[in-house]
């Protein structure tokens, strides 16, 4: 399987574009900014295993502050590895090297390789695999190998690595001297199938599937529960909890309250969830394409759908964030999508939103439906890129729809737990994989297009070379021009995906002859003749025009938001310094007209479309009956959501605003005067 | 000050009405429903202080099954006693004896009396008072002893418990010797002043006054907070929580994150909170009265009305319950009122609302405002009367405002945690109480009539009898006749409480002066001159017309709720039975006509007035732009919310229906043609 992080080598962006603009940043700062953090914070050296001070600090239980660390730096060496390939950089690769160095010599002499085990508990291995996230940091160690050999040509790092896993491999699994344990926070499952892609290693392929398979079994260790089994092993009291733990045993948490196949819905921590179903994404297409056993194929394949549906229909934000609750970092209940956390709640963190395009990426190999990659270009141009400041330099962990006092509209350089910051470099280094997939079989090549910018791939079908190149400016605009070299006797078919937004209009030029081309599941399709006559030719995805989104009503969000393309709006006091509430009290009536603006930020240069219209506040003390007494109407402008909170102001802004047919605004209990008579 | 627990018994209610058929039920079936509960689940005997085999069930960490055995006792001999006021029953009075023998055996030499501390873990008194409930349940037993000697006036069980109370007053107290704690879950504050005032014993106003003072200092014993300290001491590690706990150290849940006159906002446990407001108001006041010592008492009266309003304005449900989250039996933030477990939680516990009413009403002493009086209507008539069915053999301890299909609209017969049913007993054995109150300062003699219904009070002034007496068919209708009679010389003043929701609107017949009388703050007051020239006289309250009701906007709820005088109404499937979601897609629209009728539920016999309009069902899942598509208009029966599931049907039930001004209905993210076009 050509997962996007070995396939984007294949891909150029070429010419100026949204996306090619954020990676430059990515590329030429972000890097740079996270590897100063990771000096500054003492990660730098942990391999060294000497002590560090943060070290003694015991005031966070079970989860210590530099339990990570080993995982900030393996992400940072593969993001790194990923912007090498496009321009060299000399202090950047010397920094590699040497992080490689320190792998190397931390690795015990049985293969064994992480800092927190090694350095301040050791001798209690795998002794806590609910909280530890021991195989966490083993899976991004084992994601950084493989963009180091991808990139390096050579073994250093994934050798050490790969001995690491035969160790846990032999660690792990149903025998008697083994542990049925699994991982609290799954990522080495997904880790494990991307380096049975990259080398063949059935060990990695078996671990993998046995972390999928075994996790909340009832009974799996001893008759228990793995994570009571070594909760009873440690001595530690049944009603000793980490904080995220909402109540004693909630193993929901961590998607271990059932057996994968089992769980109806999706809950729990967001992150684990779309890391957890990544992999079983990868199982299920490894099972089939290298024609793997997979027992219950089908019922992975139901259970892994099911999931899917229960968080896109019922648990996502309309900005592709997801997880509304703090505490857990992850899923309310069905339909609880609270804007901010004065409201209930949003958490939305950044990596999940990254997950997410991971997974609908795996899900586009299984079935090819447009529907997955319009998620996935939601996610990437609205909730994962409103993470990173146009400067590349500050991020957020948190992605709310709405401010409030507490939590205004702002970024960070930096969290103690670093994991969103370096996941957004890994995602902009190889996002070239996202775009596109391609193959050929004999001189059949196909080409699907999910993702619409200036890019070019390259790559070889049958021997011959083969490109396509797509030039746009890509969201602002619809018009893609396409011009493809696919030398004979090659048949090449080309899918173009039509956005859902875009309600199937299109124009493309030339014009097929009737009946020559198809639309299936939000894909057009241009057959070979029509590719071998027209190598140039343009789509143009209609849709364009600015439209108002509302969640669903079991939401209880009455909210408009206006979108425009992929594009979600949001408004910023910094454009309407009128406002003091966080727009609470702003509304809008479907039908105001709307007017579209090309805007050049004179502080960052950064271009985008804004968006006009006009909106009225209500009154907060409003005693009117109906509750519609307002102050006015005024025009608001809105930004795309991406780029907010890189102009200043004082951090109010707001996704959905009030649905203006709306009659609500007494208080209550009432107080005299303000009822509604029938 | 005269409590309604004791000033109940100079009122009598006389006819039907609402309230005396709901008593009479409480009187005839519930007390001996709930002797019988307390037979079968094996709480009668425990103060035999024999072992019985739940003590051995250890599963509830921190908090046994059999943690509130002693209050649910206790708090039946309160119910049972004001009952028997009204009418002698001698297998309760038999019951009674024996419990108070019981009582008094249990009691250990030196005055101590808890069944758990004594039988299952006897040596370690005092050592968890966070979880334990041990003065939870002293205070119970407080004012059991005191309705008991109301009753038998003898002091058989009073004088034990005085004797407890001593025991407990040398325990805690700033010295040396003493411990620097107070109860997790506040009771004992307000029964100790009521012991106060029943007795005079400075001991226990005192001892209250440290609860209450102590209350979340957090230097408070060897300079840690309280429960931190009794938690080391007790060698729990600091994340061993009680499942009610969501995070380490969120000593919210019970009051005690902050001193109670630094507390900002009303948080966690909403029955603690109300409780503990119960006490401070009753201590402003004794103070006030008996010029007892209260330093900072402004800094006390402002945090007591901080947090009134606080719970009132914003986290209140437009039922009078309050508590939206079910981890911690109470409140979430502010405006968050979701109806239904499905849609983010529903609480609203039958506890905390006759906690408010009890609230309200020591507030109705400190300032005649008829808005105290309107909550204590508003929780009596909806929150605490729909939690026992029309035969007062089951009840509700949550009580939502939607029903969903994990959480049907129906009642239960009894709740191992049992504190609602013999709360609902004390209430309406006590009711009368909290009709009115009065008091005379030589020949001046005032009345403060708070409810209407069926009632006469008796009292005397100067020496002489005065009564009064109203009648009327309250909640139904808002006319109501009194008759006075209050022997010259004594000057007699008449205050009127005229709902919020009358909008001030009256007729007073007969008519007075011009000038004469007056309205401030809710009441219209009478002065003695018209209550001599026309000792019967009648007020008929305006404002009986149907009317909406709808929450502010902030709360993220777009509903509209019918209302009819101080009476919620919901619609039910049982009136309704074409509906099979829970109402969760029927709208109302501001401006359909309401119709009135008078019903007799022929299983019940209930007399009710009932509600007839049009609702529409969106179509769950439209496709049309503006989600109004609808399946036709329909009428829909409304029936006051108390009344709800008594009468079969499948258990669904909604209070708040959707707004019909609303525009939305899209599903996200986008779907084909789920838009909104501009």
């Amino acid at each position: 399987m050509a997962h996007p992080q070995v396939t984007f080598r294949e891909t150029v962006f070429k010419g100026k574009s949204l996306l090619s603009t954020r990676r430059e940043t990515v590329s030429r700062s972000t890097v740079r900014a996270q590897l100063e953090q990771i000096r500054s914070t003492g990660r730098y050296d942990c391999f060294k295993l000497k002590w560090h001070p943060i070290y003694d600090d015991k005031s966070m239980w079970p989860v210590p502050f530099h339990l990570f660390w080993d995982s900030d730096i393996a992400k940072w060496i593969e993001g790194a590895c990923y912007f090498l390939a496009d321009e060299y950089d000399a202090e950047i690769d010397g920094t590699i090297r040497e992080f490689v160095d320190m792998i190397r010599a931390a690795q015990q002499e049985d293969g064994y390789l992480n800092v927190h085990y090694t350095v301040v508990e050791p001798g209690k291995r795998w002794s806590n695999l609910r909280d530890m996230h021991e195989l966490y940091n083993a899976g991004h160690l084992i994601e950084a190998s493989i963009a180091h050999r991808d990139y390096y040509r050579n073994d250093l790092l994934i050798s050490p690595i790969q001995k690491y896993v035969s160790l846990i491999r032999k660690q792990f699994g149903p025998g008697p001297d083994q542990i049925q344990g699994y991982p609290g926070h799954p990522e080495i499952e997904l880790a494990l199938f991307r380096l049975y892609s990259a080398t063949g290693s059935t060990d990695a392929f078996e671990l993998a599937q046995y972390f999928l398979t075994e996790r909340g079994n009832p009974k799996g260790q001893d008759g228990k529960h793995y994570y009571d089994w070594e909760m009873e092993k440690r001595g530690d009291h049944p009603c000793m909890r980490p904080d995220a733990y909402p109540e004693n045993r909630t193993y929901w948490y961590c998607q271990s309250h059932a057996p994968i196949v089992e769980q109806p819905t999706i809950e729990g921590h967001s992150v684990r969830a779309v890391y957890l179903l990544t992999a079983v994404a990868d199982m299920i297409h490894l099972s089939q394409v290298h024609r793997r056993s997979l027992p219950d194929s089908e019922v992975w394949s139901q259970a892994l759908h099911r999931l899917w549906d229960n968080m896109v229909d019922k648990k996502m934000y309309l900005t592709g964030g997801i997880g509304a609750v703090k505490q857990w970092e992850g899923f309310g209940i069905d339909y609880f999508l609270p804007q901010g956390t004065d409201e209930g709640g949003c958490y939305a963190e950044t990596c999940a939103s990254i997950a997410v395009m991971m997974l609908a990426e795996r899900l586009l190999h299984l079935d090819l439906d447009g529907h997955y990659a319009d998620i996935m270009e939601l996610c990437l141009y609205n909730n994962v890129m409103t993470s990173m400041s146009l400067d590349g330099k500050t991020f957020t962990y948190a992605n709310q729809l709405a401010s409030s006092d507490t939590d205004k509209s702002e970024r960070h350089e930096w969290f103690w737990c670093a994991c969103c910051p370096p996941n957004v470099s890994r995602l902009f280094g190889s996002l070239g994989g996202y775009l596109w997939d391609y193959g050929s079989e004999g001189d059949n090549v196909s080409i699907n297009v999910h993702l619409y910018t200036g890019a070019k791939v390259s790559f070889s079908a049958n021997g011959a070379p083969v490109t396509l190149e797509q030039k746009s400016n890509w969201p602002w605009e619809g018009n893609v021009m396409f011009t493809l070299s696919s030398p004979s006797p090659l048949q090449t078919t080309i899918r173009l995906r039509l956005p859902a937004w875009s309600n199937g209009s299109y124009v493309l030029t030339p014009t097929p002859h009737p009946g020559k081309v198809e639309v299936k599941k939000g894909y057009l399709s241009l057959d070979p003749a029509y590719t071998a006559d027209n190598p140039s030719f343009s789509l143009q995805v209609g849709g364009f025009r600015p439209r108002y989104l509302s969640p669903h009503r079991y939401t209880n969000q009455r909210t408009l938001t206006l979108a425009r393309g992929p594009m979600v709006y949001c408004v910023e006091d910094v454009d309407n310094s009128w406002e003091k509430n966080h727009f609470k009290d702003t509304h809008l009536k479907v039908g105001s007209p709307v007017t579209e603006e090309n805007c050049t930020d004179e502080k960052t240069g950064e271009e985008y479309v804004a968006l006009r219209s006009v909106g009225w506040n209500i009154v907060p003390e409003t005693t009117s009956p109906a509750g519609e007494e307002t102050d006015g109407a005024r025009e608001l402008v809105f930004v795309p959501y991406y780029f907010r909170a890189n102009r200043g102001g004082e951090g109010q802004m707001r996704v959905g605003l009030l649905n203006g047919g709306d009659k609500s605004g007494n208080t209550f209990p009432e107080k005299g005067g303000r009822i509604a008579p029938v």
